[in-house]
């Protein structure tokens, strides 16, 4: 039997088959940078809804200005202001002052600003020439009725909610976030502020599949450290905890401790795939059960980290409204030579990246021998490639997934339509 | 008098000489994604602090199984799993079951994974050569007492979080957000989600400028709606609001209702700078008073946002310590011709990035004369050229300011080292 029955793609699309568009929630607009709009957000009334200056100035009907005219003063009839309710129609001859965003009043058609008057006894005195409608925004000019500013499916950004605003919406709905229940397993497994024994290690995986989970979206439940036990694991599997999605690391090899696929097939989790052609993370194997993704990352930190950023990813963006077949990435440049198998496989390492004279640049890290944990504590992205060439060189153009979106994620917007 | 002294970078250089870090407080690791630690995070033991085992399989002594040694069989003495404390040393002859991550005990030297042998009569036959210490981990190997995973200053990835509770630590300390205070100006400006009058717009500026506080690690403080009063305007400065960093928008013209500068003046706000040499937000101010950074926007939506990612933005990435001149920037492929005065001064234009084919491409958004908010409310950049030529022509690259950074805003260490 093949084990590594699938290519990481063909991995990520059994998720992508299996992956559903999750509720709806309303939440605050001041909220939703990042987010998925679940609704079609119209404008239901011309923006602006009457003419208003886009200056502080005179507001004149330019016919008294125009040039076969002698008359090139006018009488300061009044001054109106933003937020003003319009008040008497311009008598011929006459201007108002007006300020910027105050409704232009009936009669006139253009702003001079100050600027551009000098003023003697009430009066102001043009003599430059003015272009009919100056300073001047129409009715609509901004957005008009029936104008969509964003649609069910767009990823919202800063500007995308100010237009929302803009409509007069205070509320939007959107898709939620998913929900990530991540199950530690292992006996040694401890949390840390407490002084571990010697045979005990941190569970430092709880964290770092945490913050992924956040960084593509989702919300952590931290659904405990479970034994090494295929009972303690199935009873963790049979709590209900609303959990859209559920990750394990650890218990992914074939020892006899290793419990977590026979805890699935007794709590009737279906096999999506189990096992990847991938370095390192082949053991990663993915389950449904009741529309819930179970996902097995090895209990390898770099190799947990590693299965999530190629899988688990995929199925929080698309859960929150994203369509994405495979994780965001981008290209950047080698800083050291890169050591692979060569034999096709795809590898994944750490890295990170940094930005010089408006070029990526990428250093692997966690490739030593020892003492890796001081370089891999600087990690932001994942390097992939499955080169058949025994070293990738310095200077070369790699893919890297960056692993640092935000909590919003709106950054997505920058690789995604 | 030249009223726009300063160019854009001179202007950030005066933010840049005021602003001051930020003290620090201390925060649960799993919420520390993108925040800057303020403290060098040691590791005070060994990790392992002992050896371990990188495999299920069988601990060996490698001298039992030397070619020149006949033995090629050992006895199963017992079996030791991860977590359990190491018992006693290994006899010669003898191997003990052995799991990933369990302390190898005293006596064993090397493991030879399950795979790699078969089993007669409570023996285990070894077929191939072992390398001595093979599979095992030693003590430091993934890092030694004394080494530091996170200094003063890092900005923390996923990554660093795993590290920092690998040495045993669920806490850290980390520079504290800054709070920023929004206050909009304006008579005219009303709160979405009620029904508005005719001469009233809704106060877009607050949410844009909110967002843009969160995305580049601020916490959003809102100080209301003011009245173009300066008296009124004065008295919110005069309030106490524990604020880092007021942004005010609106009222930065020389009407007689622009009284943001009076009422600075009054308050005792020394500027820094009061007007910059850009389009659009010219107008732009900024002072001090207190250690409190004052800026004073343009009340037009596009210019404030654009006049916010140029100072703010740099103003609350080196109060939250981390050490910027200028906001995060890449380069992207024009889409579109991209009109510009063509004189030298910088402009800034609002645009949208997509990602095709490893190039990132942007269009301007929001340089229609007419309906132009469907369009600018998709941007998640700022397009920032200073070019003499009259179009910036399509295909040509230009710098893009990406404004959707992310809540927790680790993307920058994509940007930044």
């Amino acid at each position: 039997m093949n084990r590594f029955r699938y290519t990481v793609q063909g991995a990520r699309n059994k998720v992508l088959s299996a992956v559903k568009r999750l509720s709806a929630e309303t939440i605050e607009v001041s909220e939703a940078c990042g987010r998925v709009c679940a609704e079609n957000i119209l404008v239901n009334e011309n923006i602006p809804s009457r003419e208003i200056s886009l200056r502080d100035g005179y507001a004149v009907n330019s016919k008294d200005l125009a040039s076969e005219c002698a008359l090139k003063s006018l009488e300061i009839a009044g001054a109106i202001t933003a937020g003003d309710i319009p008040g008497a129609a311009l008598e011929p001859g006459a201007c108002v002052r007006i300020t910027t965003g105050a409704p232009v009043p009936d009669g006139a058609d253009s702003v001079i600003p100050y600027e551009d008057v000098s003023i003697r006894q009430n009066k102001i005195f043009v003599e430059k020439e003015i272009g009919k409608g100056q300073f001047v925004m129409k009715s609509g000019d901004i957005a008009r009725s029936g104008d969509i500013v964003a649609k069910t499916g767009t990823m919202m950004t800063p500007m995308t909610i100010s237009a929302i605003v803009d409509t007069g919406r205070a509320y939007v709905k959107v898709v939620r976030r998913p929900r990530v229940g991540i199950l530690v397993t292992g006996n040694e497994v401890v949390e840390p502020d407490v002084k571990r024994k010697d045979q005990q290690v941190y569970c430092s995986n709880r964290y770092l599949l945490g913050a992924l989970a956040r960084n593509y979206g989702g919300e952590e439940i931290f659904l405990g450290i479970c034994p090494d036990s295929e009972k303690e694991t199935l009873s963790v599997l049979e709590a209900v905890h609303g959990c859209d999605c559920v990750v394990i690391s650890g218990g992914t090899g074939k020892g006899e401790h290793d419990c977590v696929k026979g805890a699935w097939k007794k709590a009737g989790v279906d096999i999506l795939f189990d096992g990847v052609s991938m370095h390192p993370g082949r053991s990663t194997a993915c389950g449904i059960r009741g529309g819930v993704l179970y996902f097995s990352l090895p209990g390898n930190p770099l190799a947990s980290g590693v299965a999530f950023v190629q899988f688990v990813s995929v199925a929080l963006l698309n859960m929150a409204g994203r369509n994405v077949s495979s994780p965001p990435c981008t290209r950047a440049i080698l800083a050291e030579n890169l050591r692979l198998k060569g034999n096709g496989i795809e590898r994944f390492f750490w890295g990170r990246t940094t930005c010089g004279k408006g070029e990526l640049k990428v250093v692997p890290a966690g490739t030593e021998k020892k003492g890796f944990l001081q370089k891999i504590a600087g990690a932001n992205c994942v390097i992939a490639s499955s080169s058949k060439e025994g070293v990738l060189k310095k200077g070369e153009t790699v893919t890297v997934q960056p692993v640092c979106l935000g909590l919003d994620l709106s950054y997505l917007t920058f690789f995604y339509s």
